[in-house]
């Protein structure tokens, strides 16, 4: 599990309250749930998260550590989707030289050591794969291995954590309301532009100047939405943007090929997103 | 079998006569169907009756007792889904360096150890699995293993329990009368407040004028299923919201994740919750 | 097959010449579509011919007994399901240690060793099932095994029996006409009330009263269906009514549970049995 | 393929030049589709028929005479449905002790061997078998085994045969041109009535008078075809009537349970069928 | 390979100048589709050109000569459906006593040993066997054998060839343009009558007038298509009925088997076939 | 990984600044989404790219040079399709003498050799391939190998390159956006008519007037794009069209077979495509 522990700080840069939410919530060991749009930052805010309470963890006791001393929250993530099997997760049998051999897959070794366990787009797994996290979240902290017959207390230290885009969910891929309140939830947004600006400027290397200008374009794009754009530009997008200048791309022609054309194929809303980069990008 | 005898007793908080009409099925071995919504305490009831028919067990018959001189009734739970085959329940062969080696699955271990066999959310189960717990559920009290053309007869203290949520019902996932009418059926609904209040208390180790509100706010919230909101909120996310105030987050910011952003992603309902919050929450 | 054969004579109430029409059906080995209602005791009736038919080819013919003496006509009961597989019926090869082993299926056991193979609600069964049947069931009383690339001749004593309920049959789960013409039809329905009341006061141990009034109870709520009521009740569920009030339940609230919440989840039939059997039961 | 040849003349009366049909396109060795209703003799006639051409393979060439020293023209018989695999016709690997083991299947065995193939109902079967036998039926005469890589050369004796009931064909369920342009067409339909009282009285063993009676029954039965009935009654229901009636049954309620019962679900058709038995069976 | 090379001069009566299309796009090895009716040739054609392009080749280069001394141009032909898989066609790995196996497909032989690859029907593959014929149909030439992490390359001789009947084709079926243009496309229709009764003639061995008539009836059969009719009669069913009736059949019977009954089971079309057929064939 | 190495300079003609923008993407190592019509160049262009950045990678730092002293930058190019699983690209166990041995597939031994991995048409990929490229194309660049419980930090060279055709892309068959906004998105359109006829010239050796007429051809043949033509003539077809005469072949007729036939079935459209060629080609 070395391989998943967040070794050194990343950087995350606080929008409201939502790190002592998941602090309580983790002192607490309740599941939680973060909602929000494309490239808001909920990955990245986990990945912060595993590393702090790490921190905190060696605080509060001095047990459990690595060799190197620190107290280890392993981050095990998972995209999900609908191929993903509960043996993909749990683990399964393999043939071997002397019969079979059972392996752990990664959600069994996330219990077993303690790690953060983080389910991304939730609502894309499969129902086998949705129904192993219940015995998991609630009072028994349990994951039966059905195919072995046994089932696995969780470690202390571990934390389920999923994920998932509101804006996507259809009647079809939904969270049951027996998984769901199994979970609190945060609501994420895309950061306000002086904090955008901030990531921006410190993700690319560029001005401070362009990052202000980025971000408010952010914005701008992001008000497309209301005609039709499925999905506003994520934080991502604008740093690739700025990444392209720094290659010496003219500005227009770096925003063209990192927002234009590559947030729709739609000819009407392309010529929208231009326009507003027309008017923010000199 | 041992990790699945249930050890200590379960804290369950009886509302009506359901402890004596369970009771009376297993005396009677008549298979039992629980029905109702999301979190309103199905499962930790199998678990208490678990506990409770072991201690009655031991007082009718001093034989069959375990190592340490109960009786055991073991609880063996599967969470149903669409992915969950009749080899996973009854059993498969593996290879093995001598060739093929068969394992006992969850329901032939329940069945032949004399367990309360839990079948949790039975709607979502494949064909093939509802049509397993036919001959169990007669006179017969049969589990076929057709892979290995053998039959087990069910131990003495073997029981079927299934459960559903009826407001998921669809046409699609039912159960049909040829299952259904193998059951008696139990009907539960969510705990009148002040038991609510009594479980908040004792589950979060809040003050009972935090519990009583926290109480009053679930009955406001449920009521808020006419206007949309397709499950009312658990008991357990009462207790999150209680757990979260003990951690020192503000009682409305604690309702807001573990209530009003969990419990839906709509905006007008959200905001109708949010409303409820604010009226019942200093 | 020792397993498969009815030991002791099963409780069975003829209704009508149903043993005269299965026993003549029988001796001309024309095979045998039962049709009825849940729970209306098409299992039971076959458990009972299989014990008297073997008492019959007892007389008939000395030869072909059971090491206790006994002519033997074992029952192979197989519920039908669409993940049920022709290799499920036939059979399999299973890996060893010095390469493949051929299992027999339940249905190649049933052929070879003469028993009454009754398949439980055939519409359920995938085609590949359904079209095995179709050599057993002619002149021929055949059955290949495709993966073996044999044939196996049906045993002189061997008969095909299958069942479904006609009011389940959709367009898309139907007996083809190729399938259904190979078979003489028996049609079931439940007991008239003086039959059923007996019926009730042996499987349960109630009294004669008690047993007259939930026979006249199951009239008046079969009668609901033309009201909406998916199925009427069966005697089961009446035999659950007399068990829970044996346990000394109150009589209404055993009705409740295994009547009115156990036939239902619709809120208005539910109002409507309960009204029922509080005209009915005291 | 001894299991597969026909050994004894197999009862079957030619109701128009079906025979001369047959033998011609044998003789060109062009394929056959046999077209027609359940039950009017498609699958005894090609059994008359693999019986009948194989006395003429024996006068016109001593040759490839079988040990008992005739020449032998085996009928491989296979029930087609949407779960037969090419694999299971063509041949597998087993694994073995020491590897993998080819295994014949039947189509490859009755190319080899020289065998007519039958495919019954081939409407049913899966894409992939129903390519399979386009290189057969055409000048190439040839059979690739594409898991081994090779191709078989039919043997000269080899025909393919197929059927299927045109009633049930449907858009999604039919033979494309490329496949149906294949073969000769010869349609049956159930025999007369004076042809299918001789039947029924020979197959069942009943008087004269009785086999002329249900023949005449059958044909006003088949009639209700117009008023909704899917399928007249096949020849061998009446037979069934006919052996019922022998074994002391009443001659009305032999013909409830081997027509009435038998031939549909609804109530209407029932009703009507009973008036047609009431008028014409005493 | 050797069971792929076309031994001797297929009969084939070249219609326009399809031989030289062919050969021009060979000489530049552009893939070729062909499209067209039922029978109308195609298979045959490519069966032609294979054995005419082979001598072609022994004449440019004396090299890569068989034992023979002919150059070999192997024709591998694959009938596609929905269930043939990658695997099939690139091979696979086997279970052996010492391991696993590399087996090569049918396409990995033919892409080898520089063959004329034949997929018959390519709209019915699936969309993994599609893909596949990407990079062997540009100016890579490469057959990706993904399973084993390698690329072969096409040998010098290999071409792809592809056919289907445009008649046939639905927004289901279709072969996407990325996939498309990689081919320049030859038309087929049926032969004109006066080449068509010569191959009538040919094929069956029957009289020039009775060739030439059967000819003229295919003409006014393939005229209904504008009534209904699906397909009209292939060449093939033409020489079907030339050679029931050499054998002694009425040529009206014969056309009723080989055209009436085989063309459609819809009762008008048939009886429209019929007059046509009364009207051409005395 | 040797054999997906571009070894010489492909051809590719620059329309606009696309070989800029690859390039100062693949300096900040952004992924890179490729959009356009079928045959406009797109996997040219990124062959051009990836021996063309090989060359800057040697000439940037001698260190990682291949035995013949070259920097190598592999392109791995995949066509994606829905058969394809993340087992195909990932890797998987194969079993051995001695047990299961792990076989890396191409998408790993990209990530592993720092290679330029191409997926083609990505919108037709799986969903759990489609997962399989997130941890890849953020800040991460890892593959995590879930049957192994791995993961795989991508070399520094490695860069993964998608492309699709927007005019295919439906609402079932759509990029998610969390995926595309991983990518910035290039263009592409049919080259420019003097551009084209220098390549139509180049790749099939004909006269500059030939490929002039050709490159006009194509130009009017697209503009039937609006007339109901799916995809407009690819270059590649142009090119055919011109090898075609080069063989001989009448160069309307070369069209037809290249241009008429081979773009469309439909009647109609064939006509007015025919019109245009009679137009432009004398």
């Amino acid at each position: 599990m070395e391989a998943f522990v967040v070794r050194s700080e990343p950087y995350y840069r606080p929008v409201a309250d939502e790190v002592e939410l998941f602090t309580g919530a983790y002192n607490q060991r309740i599941p939680v749930l973060l909602k929000g749009p494309t490239g808001c930052g909920k990955t990245r805010f986990v990945e912060y998260m595993a590393w702090k309470l790490a921190r905190q963890l060696h605080v509060v006791s001095g047990q459990d550590t690595s060799p190197s001393g620190d107290v280890q929250l392993p981050l095990v993530t998972i995209a999900c989707h609908e191929d993903l099997t509960a043996s993909d997760l749990v683990g399964r049998y393999l043939l071997d030289a002397t019969g079979t051999r059972w392996i752990d897959g990664p959600m069994t070794r996330a219990v077993k050591t303690g790690a953060i366990l983080y389910l991304d787009e939730v609502v894309e797994a499969r129902k086998d794969t949705t129904v192993l996290i219940h015995p998991l979240t609630d009072h028994r902290r349990l994951l039966p291995v059905e195919k072995r017959g046994s089932v696995i207390e969780a470690d202390d230290r571990f934390l389920l954590c999923v994920s998932y885009n509101p804006r996507y969910q259809s009647a079809l891929k939904d969270l049951k309301p027996s998984t769901r309140q199994r979970f609190i939830a945060i609501e994420f947004d895309y950061p306000p532009p002086h904090i955008e600006a901030d990531i921006i400027q410190r993700e690319s290397g560029c001005s401070a100047a362009r990052a202000e200008t980025l971000a408010r374009l952010g914005v701008k794009v992001r008000n497309l939405r209301e005609h039709g754009l499925q999905e506003g530009a994520s934080t991502r997008l604008l740093i690739y943007a700025a990444r392209l200048m720094n290659e010496g791309l003219p500005a227009r022609r770096a925003c063209q090929v990192a927002l234009v054309w590559s947030l729709t194929d739609d000819a009407e809303l392309q010529q929208s997103i231009a326009e507003v980069v027309g008017a923010v990008v000199e």
